[in-house]
């Protein structure tokens, strides 16, 4: 029997990575990574505004190189033998459709229109319309924004495709559904694209369209068209289910079999966002919390229904049933800045660099190595000094965006290091205070596994973090957990196994660090933890 | 009829400036600068414990050297007509001496000891006494502290007094009395040291040494005895009455006629205080606060008794009747740290440039130059980021060393310039808060007159300054407002003028720029200042 393969393809802000795997064993037989075109341009953006747009030719156009590209490593063989693929993308980054499911931008009329384009998860364009979203959501009989920690965010699929309406009337004669990045690439691929007809992820379709099964799917007709009668008409084109990522959406259709080189009729997944299929790629097990460290961290702990019960877990982004893995719910958090906090400090260290010694560009990549090695000799603390990590607003616990960074404690004697020390420490307080939450709200957490930059290039982080968390963190070996997951997802849609358990422990890359709490540094952050909370009710009240 | 000639002589913490004017319109003869020789070679200091200790001989050698710089410049038609002098001298700084009233590192045993030299205003060896000091002055019967703000300061006379005691048991049996510098010169001068004899200044001896006339001097006996029996005697040998400094302490003795090369007998002024005198060298009027602008600030007002009454001005820390002129109530207070807290900001932004780029360090030089560049341009407020200067504790209102700095408001976004254009903007704050202190306190302020370096070098700081206040601040035309007020204090004590203002009227400088505030501008940082306010309590609760 020949052995068979899986592609996972993990679309992220700036380019797609796609890796074959042996479904046996999760061996990776290639791997390649493609940027997109029109966005490495900087095309359709204004950063001014906030205004980030992804053209889907871009999706399509990479799509066909980095399977290309990634087959050309294989060979032959095992192009033959891939029986399953399966994506995660950004999200929310959802699009403007016609009725034929088409996104806006793929029509001649409106090729060049940004409106008509997706809009990147970290478009904040639609601020105003999330705030009156948030508004009616608090006058209507039916709390829409339960399971979000009550409040619906200027980056979900709502506030967007509102503003893209308001924004621009002539693409209204043509705008008549939506549809999610991560659910398009399977619909584009198996040939089914109709609106009423594709099959929805989900999280990405469900929850962050606040969807629920409890309220029968989306929010009213009555609700949308009071939000804006732009809005009416939109629920009846849509859904009433949603899937989870182990679903099989169909087969891959005859025309992207040809284009890509891969066997007609494989299994395609249902798509899901990228930070839940890395969760389930760096082996997310129930009631271990998943930190993806990036510029921000995302974090997902899957617990069992019958633990949740009938209960919202107060102040969190997300609780999705099966969201992660079908069979659990999945509870999403993060810090809206993590390594965006060091890169600002480095950005303000750099100030010095290019305004008065106009060195050298490449000098400024020294700076967080060298202030590591400095701050990493100080004692935790730095004698008194405490900062605050809502540098971009507070995501979790209790979102809000208006929330703000803040030091406090400085001295004549404060040090450039001991600031750094500071940001880190905040950093895992920052983190502390989301485990807290889910540990007051009933949620066991058992382990911490991290991925991500952050976690596999900064000891001293990771270290400052279970010192602050007083609980050891596994960090996942591979560090394309996310490509990772989405070849377990796929070799779940193909039927070579019954479960994503199963699929994990097969294929599953495992772990290569450890690091473990110091329980005499712990027992001092615990004092210091009290201090930034302090810190954080200063700012709150600010 | 000859002109007549005045020389002020003002002992700064480095060195001792001389200028020789001419008595009828202030015009300067002559001007010098000697540093102290020992304490340029870093010797009986340690900056690990804040231990900073001053040579007798080094005033001695000193006075001789500037004296004789200066009148090798004017020439001996000026020297032969000089015919008063008059000190000030950093505060407290006082010294242990024995019956003679001879310091004690003058005797042969002592030359080498730190304890029996003179303890600078800014050593901070003594803060268990001060706290010791405070302790008891709250249980007992008399406020010791009443005109102080309710806190004794470790930097004042009978806290470093009883330290030196305390820590050198050897040098006791010969410790009969103490003084203070300003006190010290013209005793010196005049041959008169004996303790008991000795004429001493209302604000240094008087009210740093909790004298004041409604409880008969200085503290009880029975207060001194119980702080510690090492007091017990002390007050005895000590003195009750305080002079204002334009009082004449008498003739210039033959022998220092001689070594300074001056005629015998020309009057010798009462000492004082070096923010009070060059407050009175900067024209200060009724109700015109001047403030003295370097790493920290001194404020001073001056206020009719009548207008003043029997109430005690909550929160400043001095409040002294002709502390500054007779006639007239000395308001004291000030900031900590002021041009300290920019000076902060260059160090830490020095860092890439030592660690990262190690540039020359010349170019350290430039930082604050091109910071204010850049910080101009920006708005107030800088969109939301607020500081607080407490950096070095907070001196006024309601001192507390405990205090610290902190920034509220950051983002990602926020820049270095923006932080400094904060950090300008709280050191603003900050003076506006003693302002509006002495205003809650019904002492009117009717304008602003500023000194020292940061007044005359930096404009930013001085506009930013005006608009947080609301008030035109005038600047000082000399730069060396303490000599030219030590000249004017000569003036009066030689019988030259019957009073100070004749004297300031006759030979003061004037002022070079005045800034004016914006309205709009101002408009603005009234409701930032309420939210420097606001991040001050969250300092002090923290």
């Amino acid at each position: 029997m020949n052995s068979q393969y899986v592609i996972g393809l993990d679309y992220g802000s700036d380019s797609v990575r796609c890796v074959v795997v042996d479904a046996k064993n999760g061996e990776e037989k290639g791997s390649a990574v493609c940027y997109y075109p029109r966005w490495k341009a900087g095309k359709y953006c204004d950063p001014t505004c906030n205004q980030y747009r992804q053209h889907p030719l871009d999706y399509i156009e990479s799509l066909e190189q980095v399977v290309k590209d990634v087959l050309a490593q294989c060979g032959k063989e095992v192009a033959d033998n891939v029986c399953g693929m399966s994506f995660d993308t950004t999200c929310s980054t959802p699009v403007l459709t016609d009725r034929e499911g088409t996104p806006l931008a793929l029509l001649p009329a409106y090729a060049e229109n940004p409106n008509a384009m997706f809009v990147l998860w970290k478009d904040h364009t639609a601020i105003a319309e999330s705030d009156e979203i948030n508004d009616l959501a608090r006058k209507w009989e039916i709390d829409y924004t339960k399971y979000s920690g009550g409040i619906y965010s200027c980056e979900w699929v709502w506030s967007k495709m509102l503003h893209c309406l308001r924004e621009d009337p002539s693409l209204r004669k043509d705008a008549w559904a939506w549809i999610e990045h991560c659910d398009w690439m399977p619909a584009l691929l198996t040939g089914n694209t109709l609106p009423e007809k594709v099959v929805r992820s989900r999280c990405a379709a469900g929850h962050k369209a606040m969807w629920h099964a409890s309220w029968g799917g989306l929010p009213s007709e009555e609700f949308l068209a009071t939000l804006d009668p732009l809005l009416s008409g939109f629920r009846a084109r849509l859904y009433t289910h949603t899937y989870t990522g182990d679903t099989r959406v169909g087969g891959l259709s005859a025309g992207w079999a040809e284009r890509l080189g891969l066997p007609e009729g494989i299994a395609v997944g249902v798509g899901a966002i990228d930070c839940h299929v890395g969760a389930v790629g760096a082996e997310i097990t129930p009631n271990v919390l998943v930190k993806a460290m990036g510029t921000s961290t995302c974090d997902i702990l899957m617990t069992s229904p019958e633990k949740i019960g009938e209960r919202v877990i107060r102040g969190i982004c997300g609780q999705v049933d099966g969201s992660v893995m079908p069979g659990y719910v999945g509870l999403e958090a993060g810090q809206s800045a993590f390594g965006d906090i060091y890169a600002w400090f480095r950005k303000v260290m750099s100030w010095p660099l290019r305004n008065i010694a106009h060195a050298d560009p490449d000098l400024e990549d020294r700076i967080l190595n060298v202030l590591t090695e400095q701050a990493e000799q100080l004692e935790p603390g730095c004698g008194g000094l405490v900062a605050c990590d809502w540098f971009n607003g507070r995501r979790t616990p209790d979102a809000d965006p208006r929330m703000k960074g803040a030091l406090m404690g400085l001295t004549l004697s404060t040090s450039a290091p001991a600031i750094f020390r500071a940001l880190v420490e905040a950093t895992a307080f920052g983190s502390r205070a989301i485990n807290e939450r889910m540990i007051e709200e009933g949620v066991e957490i058992e382990g911490i596994i991290a991925l991500g930059g952050i976690a596999r290039k900064s000891p001293f982080v990771m270290q400052v973090m279970a010192d602050v968390i007083g609980l050891p963190i596994r960090v996942a070996r591979t560090s394309q957990t996310c490509a990772a997951g989405a070849a377990m997802f796929a070799a779940v849609a193909a039927g070579i196994y019954p479960s994503l358990e199963m699929a994990q422990q097969a294929m599953g890359a495992g772990f290569d660090m450890e690091y473990m709490p110091d329980p005499d540094r712990h027992a001092v952050y615990n004092r210091i933890y009290e201090s930034y909370r302090k810190l954080g009710t200063s700012v709150e009240d600010f």
